[in-house]
């Protein structure tokens, strides 16, 4: 039997704390603003992917999380492409090595969260997908130039190539080679980053964030002005909050841009929706937090659902979990800090949080909500020994 | 006992399509742009106010609803002195006019519908107070002269001056001399204008408006773009299409600059949220409506709270209040269609309006309404012989 090559890489999710929201080109992805992010650790939420090729596969396969999954897609069939002529030129230029680029591939992947959860699970998916491939092909590309392939599968997914803090820098060129991520800082930078995702109900279905960018691109009046005057002054800025470690500042563009993301899709036509009532409480709460405190301690972001973000720095984890732990405990994902007393306890919620605005009605403020992530900024995609495929069989390990 | 002078009237609710949301001039009441209403019927939302003045009268006093009330509000002070300069003018180009400027007012004043509400009910009672003085003064001032007073009242008070069809213009003036409305087109212009008001219920304090607007003025990057660009050319555009009796586009741009307000509220920082869950199901209602006749027959829009006030023309309405019926029956309002078989009976509704969605889950449509109020396009302020002062004591009528 024909030997099997094989490479298995982690990807992480990225949560943007600058929007993505609108492409000038939908067949390469290529934004309309520039976008910024941070990555988040493996350790809670990433996608493992082994990618693997061999004489012997008869056609290009992919398994998600234990499915046949088609890659027939469009965007799915530029990425494999991209890689397989990166491949090909190396095989061009030393003719020892293995004509990998000329064999059919078999792709299995799998998250450690759920898929549907509204999660960015895209995002890592494509960037593990392409992480992958290039390993296995052995490419020499940076991750800047794979970002730009990733950027193809799905735009968001080009910020998965790099840990820490990540910009997708928009570019001016029609072609796209311009239109790429670039780490800001690397996670030893500003490694006190931390992050509470409360997973939020939703009852309805939203519009898929693909169709519902390019909604407001055609739609929105006051789109124009986002994304000519407030995204460019608030990537300058926000970067420089990142160098700096500036944490109030950070948080408040964070919140303002989710704020203004949100904003031209209400004033698309007709208008999209993504926060509910629940993801109105949360923003609610980490204002009043704010507020009681002086300064922003927390930001809240919301991506294209009504899941919460909420980034903070360590220093004041006992005082922002012990808030939501006493609002939302009823619900999983607090295993990691079940033996720290001050946030048990809420002992640390600030003297002038109007604390009896939740004691008043906890019933409703902790509703909503389906689970609790507990997280924080993590490294870029790794390599691991995982490995998801059976070599005896070329399929999926049982 | 000395005579006591009195004059009652009644004047209407207006409810704006296109929004007044921002001061350029907190003290005089100044827009930061122009906007539109429709004046509604005052058989169903009207203020009537009684004023009187007599020498008897020992200071100025004012009962809403049965209960006194203050007049010391800066806003109301400039609105009495207003109107007594005016009436001084008068008294001195002919002295045989009774000093009606130099006596104290009693002003009586009642809703036909519960002020709480959220229904406008400050532009109804402004402009009532100022026509029923100006009647009793006998000024000669037009509505647009008298508009100018009630603005400094309450912004959107001025549009009450008028039925059918207003416009507020913003003006230049430093001083406000030019900042009035006018009529767009009287109610017989287009007469068929009906709306249904579906009131929503609420358990959260909103942001007083007068308080929302200006941290929108201050902190939404995307305001200026609204009230340069958007509002001026949409304002021209909304004058068009009432002339032209073009419901269509009448009700995208109302729907439209609905949006517009509630984006840049939620641009605001921290962001501002009127529209809630049940506001946002009904704006999805109307959405799905209007795709299934491939036209806008009914058009929604939101003030500084969650009910809606959905628009139509009278020729629709058996589909329009078939479909809400079919909804929202469970609720108080619909007396004035109980005889209506097609309204009863749902039997308008198009073909192709997803109906399974509604029956589907029909509990959850129908949830988060309270009461509903069917109108139309009313008049502006009238005189009536119904007063409300017992003229033997000078005090409201027991």
């Amino acid at each position: 039997m024909s030997e099997i090559f094989t490479s298995s890489i982690t990807a992480p999710v990225n949560i943007a704390t600058l929007k993505y929201w609108g492409k000038r080109d939908k067949d390469l992805n290529l934004p309309t603003n520039s976008s910024i992010s941070v990555t988040l650790s493996q350790d809670d939420l990433r996608t493992l992917t082994t990618a693997s090729c061999s004489e012997k596969f008869e056609q290009d396969k992919l398994w998600l999380n234990g499915e046949e999954h088609s890659l027939n897609s469009e965007r799915t069939q530029q990425c494999l492409l991209d890689l397989r002529n990166l491949r090909k030129s190396l095989e061009k230029d030393d003719s020892n090595l293995p004509k990998l680029s000329e064999m059919k591939l078999h792709i299995i992947s799998e998250n450690n969260f759920p898929t549907a959860a509204g999660l960015a699970s895209s995002a890592a998916g494509f960037a593990a997908l392409i992480s992958s491939i290039a390993k296995l092909y052995k490419l020499p590309q940076s991750n800047s130039e794979l970002s730009k392939i990733a950027r193809k599968g799905s735009g968001s997914a080009c910020r998965s190539l790099f840990g820490g803090y990540v910009a997708w820098e928009m570019g001016e060129l029609v072609n796209g080679e311009d239109s790429k991520a670039v780490e800001v800082a690397p996670l030893s930078h500003w490694p006190e980053m931390k992050a509470c995702i409360l997973v939020v109900c939703d009852d309805k279905k939203d519009v898929p964030s693909t169709s519902g960018m390019q909604l407001t691109v055609h739609t929105s009046d006051l789109f124009k002005e986002r994304i000519e005057n407030v995204v460019p002054k608030r990537f300058l800025e926000m970067k420089e909050t990142i160098l700096n470690k500036d944490f109030n500042k950070f948080a408040e563009l964070t919140m303002k841009d989710s704020n203004s993301f949100h904003s031209v899709c209400l004033d698309s036509y007709p208008p999209i929706f993504y926060l509910n009532d629940t993801s109105k409480k949360i923003i609610k709460l980490v204002n009043l937090l704010n507020e009681s405190v002086g300064e922003n301690i927390a930001a809240y972001t919301f991506d294209a659902g009504p899941n919460a973000v909420i980034y903070y720095e360590s220093k004041n984890e006992e005082i922002i979990l012990g808030l939501l732990y006493k609002i939302f405990n009823k619900y999983s994902g607090w295993d990691k800090i079940l033996n720290n007393e001050s946030v048990i306890n809420a002992s640390k919620i600030p003297e002038k949080f109007p604390i009896e605005l939740i004691n008043d009605n906890l019933e409703n403020w902790s509703s909503g909500v389906s689970r609790v992530i507990l997280t924080q900024v993590g490294e870029g995609p790794m390599e691991t020994s995982e490995s998801l495929i059976d070599l005896s069989t070329g399929l999926p390990k049982a």
